[in-house]
C-alpha cells in the first residue's frame, strides 16, 4: 500500500494518448495520461468516464458543444456520449473509470491501446 | 453534464467529516470532504477507498504504520484495512469509492453520516 505522487508519476513518461494504470479499487482504475493534440470521437456504451485535469486546459467536444475543463476541474462524461478530447497544449489528466474501459471505446484505431502500463 | 470545478465546492462548506458527493458514475460516488482532527478507528469489508488530498497533509494511521499523503497525492485503502485517518490543520480530499460507502464504515457512532448531500 503506497501512496501515488502524481508529479512524481507525470514525469515518468512523455507519450501522449497512453494512459498509465495508476492505481485500481473496486473493479475501477485510476489512469495518468498526458494530451496534446486531437483524439478520435468515441464512446463507451458501458462506461462511465471521469477526467480530472491536473496540468492545462482540456477541451472536451460532444456533438452539441464544448467544455474546457481547466486544472483542479473534473468533468464525467456519462457512457453512450460521443466526445473528443482536444488538448491544444499539453494536458495532465487523472482518468478514473472501469479496468474494461478500452481509450478509443468504439472506435478503434491506431490510437488504441489494448495493453496500459502500470507506473 | 456539468464540470465540477473542486475549489468552488470547497468554499461552499465547512462542517468537518461531512462528505458531500460532487458526482456518481460507475457505481461510484466523488466525494469532497474537510477533515480536521481525529477520526475514528474503521475498516469497509467491502470497499476499497480512494483519497486524493486537495490540501494540506492528511495522516493515514495504520495498525503498524502512518502515511502522510501530501497535496497532490493518493492513497488507496484496501477493503478489510483498519484505517483512521487525521488531520493536524485542515485537510481537503476528494474521495473515490462506491456508493453504498459508509464514512465510518464498521464503526458507526455519531460521526456516522447515513445522508449525504450533493454539491
Amino acid at each position: 500500500m503506497e501512496k501515488v505522487n502524481l508529479s512524481e508519476k507525470f514525469g515518468l513518461f512523455n507519450e501522449y494518448w497512453t494512459p498509465k494504470i495508476a492505481g485500481e479499487l473496486n473493479g475501477q482504475q485510476v489512469k495518468l495520461a498526458k494530451l496534446k493534440g486531437e483524439f478520435v470521437w468515441h464512446k463507451h456504451d458501458e462506461e462511465d468516464e471521469l477526467f480530472f485535469v491536473v496540468k492545462g486546459i482540456l477541451q472536451m467536444e460532444f456533438r452539441d458543444k464544448t467544455v474546457f475543463i481547466n486544472q483542479g476541474e473534473f468533468l464525467i462524461v456519462p457512457k453512450g456520449t460521443e466526445h473528443r478530447p482536444v488538448a491544444e497544449e499539453e494536458v495532465w489528466v487523472m482518468l478514473f473509470e472501469p479496468s474494461s474501459t478500452l481509450n478509443t471505446g468504439d472506435a478503434e484505431s491506431n490510437l488504441t491501446q489494448f495493453h496500459l502500463d502500470r507506473i
